[in-house]
């Protein structure tokens, strides 16, 4: 029923390195060669003649509808859709994944952006035809990954990003971009320093895949900032390939008046390193929960903050919309690339269109498939994230929870659940397993073997309905 | 200054039956034939690579615009238009009516959908280039009704409509697609029976119109459900030519706890008849005025209701969105066929703009003209339809009311005026004749020759202002 | 870095009397022909085959948006672009030059509609892609003119607009297509009579550009309409070349009840003037500050207005939409020619278009350079206007104020600052001079050479901290 060859870009991972760089070469035909120097493209093309694409899209846009809207008429496609939820039959209640399967009907591939993590995976799952993940909440926004990546490796001029230094600076927590580029960063090879306000740093399960997934080892920074005159904190963390894991983070300062970092970064022999890119993010005002409080200080990088030695060949980059953390005085700065970083969005997404439609179909490995089990007692368990689409009030009506069941490590000692469709990972604080009456805390969990036989619960009430109960040892 | 060959379709009665079958064929072909199995188009055309089309739409719509739009530019066309009134001059307090006289210079086509019923009527008697009903308020949906008629034709493999048993259920008051639907049905031959919960039921206009006008004959079922003990009512009728008439509802049982219906349909010599199609609407909540009680029952379909014999074979249709009065487990069953005909809204929009642009003329006998007269007094009268178009507060200025004699018959013995553009009904209580001055009740009315000069009057005072008054016979 | 030869169109100032012709006779080519009579365009050129471009507009638009995607897809281009700022980054407080500089990398060609004064020529500086204004707050809107201008010469027949007596009536002071009206009137030499509501007269800095830029003389109505038994007040203006100043308005009654103006144009020697052409524009109630009083007369222009003999050869234009002041009576009337310049729209936006383009370049002389210097000493200066892009809090940002230096004339003896974006003028009352420490009060300047020298300051607060004091002989 479904096209078994279909091909969805939902996160970065749904892409393989050899792919990227396929999607990369296609993107610099588009601008007229790898050495054209150019950054936008001109006139159109034929190949998707043929082609309908769909935009739907349930939150604000601006870079990513237009390029992608852009990036098809260029391609000489068509396309049907809207930005304003209000004026379709999200109005009157229809689910996504309704509206979805009658957009496949319509057209041959569908660009979703939606509020709620994991919205875009649901889609691609009640689909025939390609979707492709335009942001998903707090999720990821792989489109935006490609053209950072993208943009790195055309402005800096390599083949690869292998001990690049990137440092990251903003919401890091909100930031669905960054979750993307964080992933796409460490499989290219970049080093990484992450420094957020508190209460913005990394979420952990980003940290914990770059490790366990990328074998980057997060560090913190030897010094989390706080002047005890008056300036403010912000969280930094190193995060490279273990041999590397040598630097440290010293001198830190941010006066509160302005608000630039003026942190050193020292190797562990004291040589200083250099920064290479320099990507901000926005505070994502629109992704803060009312009960979440939020540290009113935000860095700002402008000419000043990067007057530092360390800063004279960075390439600033930035999503945008900007919205005060980014100095207008950079626009006319050589270092200051976020224009051309939404530029290359045509053309990469020419590419990415093109790939999925099959017109320059990838001829490259795919990615490899999931790297954990799929649980198999899930149909009662619900998923920890309340803004996952499976706990949406009118889409979780169509919508059976799945989740990776994620083994113990050493660092991590308890069982847990990945949701297949946000990524959220959490540990239900009791296991038992199919066939035995005892119930365990998710605590020191033993080697063994049959994974499948797992079975967890979210608390001890649902445990004693499923017929387990606590053994005495085991309350003790 | 008008084209005078120009085509609108308004209401269903707009296009012939034979024109129908014109517009099925062609759908056909750009489905790839009438056996492909196909729902879905792909690629794109180039017959109407010279046209621009309009889309305006004063309410929310997905499957309506996006397809109309998806139509156009599978067909080679352009599209432009909106969405959101409140981007547009509507917002300025422009007129719809020169909104459209001046999208009549920009394109080549407008596809409409305004709140008020009978704005496409008006639409397309202000403009030279042909005008489609995407939804005037409660009034009519034709593109639906043809999108219906396709899909039943093309999944129940015939030629003809003529005795499926087709069940209507739900809101049948004020959704629009069932009323265009139950003229196509009716002129196709189908039996109707419908299933409302209480004050939902069809319209009694409707139902006249289809006695009247199609010789379809409605008969409330034998037993108005309404059981002691907790159950819900839901209203029911059959509605089938004279002759066949002799079906009896029975053992009707719908319980509050799931509102899944449970009625039987006898045939008068005891045999149970089996559903064709199964035909569910939403609650057509934005429809329903403040001042309309509406009872909080709703049927729900879904796998369950339909496990009686009965459904065995049934297709089950719904013209999306949902809110819950279809069950999600029908999506993957086989008579679940909702989701192709929305698709098919593609092929039939090609089809009948190709018609209207004359790409593909039409090239069967038109629809008979009007069946009644118009009425040559109605200057100074209202329509009774407060939603009417003719009633809006800024178009009525650009409006003078217009309606249809409709004669009485032993049936419907009153006098009745049609407003031409909402089609809604009204019998103003008084009348008197051109040349006398004699005010008459409107009831019992005579078989009289000069229906010309009948004068209709809302009240005693306008007769009185025009010197007209009762006889004292006339008063007692 | 920007394409030195790219061409803007933000006032009607940016495009000379020779390039209109231009405009003009391509857009009679897209017409057919001059004598073709027809308004609307057919069919589908490809020209623009190879471009994009971005409509994006801040402020609701029917005609303007429409007509110029309309133009782009009749010329074979397409577009990306929206009309709902609540569906882009502006939601999330991007500035309007963020996201023109972003547009400029996925399009050929931008048309911007925006709130602010002077937004259209801020975004024309920042981006290297043309950039015509769709209507910049209550400054100008040149397209508008394009259209009004064309409708005249395309009705009148005429290869000239001179000696025409144009009667502009309504709100001429919010109204942008009125200035943008009068400059283009002014240029091909007709001449203007205003009448408006007291308090919406045309602003004095539009009525000395006329004079000092292009010569028309205006003089106050001889009579301003104020009847004492419940007349309403309306303010006339008449504007001619300085020879033919010999028209007075006299007889002028406007009675409350219908707001009929009923007014004489008799000539110096006692011959009635006939008008040629009634332009007339609806009340801008968007654009009227709440601290404004408004007078709540407003003139009708309908058949018993232009029942007067020197209305009988009259053309009726308006810009759309209306809401009041322009009787439906007129629709059918052939004066009203209305709909007909809403449909030259397409044509003129087609032309100006192919020019911008590059597909039908401008070949005859370009408009003369600025008649002002520009001030070197504005960087602490602000724009008097409190709608100006450059003060704007998100977009002053990233723009410095400049203005042009207006030098004094008898009639104005002040210097004058007129703002490059918003061209609005005021008069700070302080000047100094680069190397003297006195300081002056602005009025009764000096005949003097070294203008470049000249400082202003906009309180002598400002002035004191410059060093500079008020001279015991200039305080007397």
């Amino acid at each position: 029923m479904r096209q078994t060859m279909k091909r969805d870009v939902i996160t970065i991972s749904d892409v393989s390195d050899s792919e990227i760089d396929e999607i990369f070469s296609l993107a610099d035909e588009f601008l007229g060669g790898k050495d054209s120097g150019a950054h936008r493209v001109s006139g159109r093309r034929h190949q998707a003649d043929a082609y309908l694409m769909a935009t739907l899209f349930y939150e604000p846009s601006t870079r990513t509808r237009f390029s992608f809207e852009a990036a098809m008429k260029r391609l000489g496609g068509e396309v049907v859709g809207g930005a304003d939820p209000a004026t379709t039959s999200a109005a009157k209640g229809e689910s996504v994944l309704d509206t979805v399967r009658v957009m496949e009907s319509y057209t041959d591939l569908i660009v979703l952006r939606h509020p709620c993590e994991g919205a875009a995976r649901a889609a691609a799952e009640h689909v025939g035809v390609p979707v492709i993940n335009g942001g998903d909440g707090r999720h990821e926004h792989p489109t935006q990954t490609l053209c950072d990546l993208y943009t790195l490796r055309r402005e800096l001029g390599g083949e690869t990003l292998r001990d690049l230094n990137v440092l990251l600076i903003g919401d890091l927590k909100n930031g669905r971009t960054v979750h993307s580029l964080v992933y796409g960063l460490a499989r290219f090879g970049a080093n990484v320093i992450t420094m957020a306000p508190p209460g913005l740093g990394l979420p952990s399960e980003v940290s914990r895949r770059l490790e366990e997934d990328y074998g980057r080892k997060p560090e913190l920074g030897s010094q989390i900032f706080d002047n005890e005159n008056g300036g403010a904190r912000i969280g930094a963390m190193y995060i490279a390939p273990d041999s590397q894991l040598k630097t440290a983070i010293s001198r830190a300062q941010l006066p509160r008046a302005n608000l630039h970092f003026d942190g050193e970064f020292v190797e562990g022999d004291g040589v200083k390193i250099s920064i290479d890119v320099c990507y901000v993010t926005r505070r994502q005002g629109e992704r803060v929960s009312r009960d979440e409080t939020v540290s009113s200080e935000y860095p700002v990088i402008d000419a000043k903050f990067l007057s530092a030695k360390r800063y004279k060949d960075t390439r600033v980059l930035h999503p945008l919309p900007r919205v005060g953390e980014l100095g207008y005085d950079l626009d006319r700065d050589q270092r200051g690339v976020y224009f051309k970083q939404a530029a290359y969005g045509v053309p990469i997404r020419m590419a990415l269109i093109s790939k999925l439609l099959g017109i320059s179909p990838f001829s490259t490995s795919r990615p490899q498939g999931p790297q954990h089990d799929l649980y198999r007692h899930g149909e009662k368990m619900q998923c920890a994230n309340d803004r996952c689409i499976t706990n949406h009030a009118v889409e979780r009506r169509q919508l059976t929870p799945k989740f990776w069941l994620v083994r113990p490590t050493p660092k991590f000692p308890k069982i847990s659940l990945r949701c297949t469709y946000c990524e959220t990972d959490f540990e239900p604080p009791f296991y038992g397993r199919v066939g035995e009456r005892s119930l365990h805390a998710n605590a020191g969990v033993p080697d063994e073997m049959d994974w499948w036989k797992i079975v967890l619960f979210a608390n001890e009430q649902e445990a004693r309905m499923a017929g387990l109960e606590m053994s005495a040892s085991a309350q003790s």
